[in-house]
């Protein structure tokens, strides 16, 4: 084990750097640095491949042998920290006793690469709530999903209440990031089939062949997809509603139609 | 329109009343009253069925003439607030401007009635999250089940975040409560196949046969369903998962598993 600092102070600038990552969007931009909570998560980001710059642990919760796993490969800096240093920087109180800083990834289109030849992709466009993100993520984790794309992004992925909600699946999925435009071309260019979920002129899911290479592409709740992505749409797909509401969350949308294509396939 | 009250001070004895029942789940089991707040919410549960008590507004932000659908067939004591004693009660800041105190409903198994041969029920044991609960709510909504029912319920249907969390499916639906023991009976006593979304001996669920009386009982996401439900089951179904996590939102799930059986049933 490295030789390792310990930091007792809630004015150490380390703290500091790492409260300003998780709380502005700009900081974590401007450093191309995110903070991760927890041991699953740190684990799960390490295995999709963000690299480890700094490890900070509290003695008093966790044990060194239980940081060991993860400085494997790392030539992460290790830093020890009190109590009430971990208190002021976690999320879940004292439960965890452990957080990292990473290195984001490069989440352009020219980095999607697809190993199956009849991809099935789940675009959402300007999605707002972390928490619906999270899930949209989950459900794409389970359905291996061969990309999410996120378009006209409304924030950055490593939110902590992105990270959080999607249970680690931010790390575990293939997720590109860019303008609406941008991602139209990307799957023109991939002849991948546009399926816009939206309620004009759409055929029922069960009806449309999700087999070939396939994008389903969901809106928000408050006001569906914009105009360039139906004119570019290949076939408008709806999901029969028969309530007195006929609105369902987003996430659970995506997950109705992402299975039904799954179904189709075979799984 | 009736006469009306004028309340300028947020020490008055209906404020506080109000506050309670928003915020006190023992408050509304005694009373047997709660509180709904926006337009479309008080127009859905009346709707449902929910009888008005009281109906509060706020003059500066809506006209009288906008509550007076409120008022059809109802003997509501009507009560006109201030601003600031709306925005002391009001969740949504200054947007509706209209509360009301409503009667809750019975949820006891003996008021379910199937008007449908081959009902489509949605069963969730002890679910916690009220956002989770909304979600459920909003796709049994958009699937036109014939009933929710909640088993071993941890609050009651009327916190106000279940209520906005569900944009007012609460009140569209078809809800009955009780232990786990009385729902097992009452689906059996029915004639209702019971189908535990659970992860041993279980079937993938586009395998399985949900065009009968079926009942899908969904546990919580940290542990599942209880063994009682387990011994019960007519069948253990699955949704195959293949991503690193394997761990999807339960609303989720519980929407792809309803979705199928009405995509099975023709919708």
């Amino acid at each position: 084990m490295m030789e390792t600092k310990l930091i007792s102070s809630v004015q150490n600038p380390l703290v500091k750097k790492i409260l300003l990552l998780k709380e502005k969007s700009r900081e974590r931009k401007t450093t191309g640095l995110f903070v991760v909570e927890g041991q699953r998560e740190l684990e799960l980001a390490q295995k999709g491949g963000y690299p480890l710059e700094t490890l900070l642990y509290c003695p008093d919760i966790l044990d060194a042998s239980q940081i060991r796993p993860f400085l494997k490969n790392s030539k992460a800096e290790i830093v020890q920290i009190t109590k009430p240093v971990y208190e002021k920087m976690a999320h879940r109180g004292t439960t965890e006793g452990v957080l990292g800083i990473m290195k984001a990834k490069d989440h352009s289109l020219e980095k999607i690469h697809f190993e199956n030849k009849e991809p099935l992709v789940l675009v959402a466009e300007a999605p707002e709530k972390p928490g619906n993100i999270g899930a949209l993520l989950r459900t794409a984790d389970a359905a291996a999903v061969d990309a999410v794309l996120i378009a006209n992004p409304k924030s950055d992925l490593y939110n902590p209440n992105i990270v959080r909600s999607s249970v680690g699946c931010v790390f575990t999925n293939q997720i590109g990031m860019g303008s609406t435009e941008e991602i139209i071309h990307f799957l023109q260019k991939n002849h991948i089939k546009i399926y816009c979920a939206t309620l004009t002129a759409s055929k029922n899911y069960v009806d449309c062949d999700l087999t070939g290479a396939t994008a389903i592409v969901m809106g928000t709740e408050d006001t569906g997809l914009t105009d360039i992505w139906l004119k570019s749409s290949d076939q408008n797909l709806i999901i029969p509603m028969q309530g007195e509401i006929d609105s369902m969350n987003v996430s659970v949308s995506a997950a109705i139609l992402i299975f039904e294509a799954k179904r189709q396939r075979g799984f």
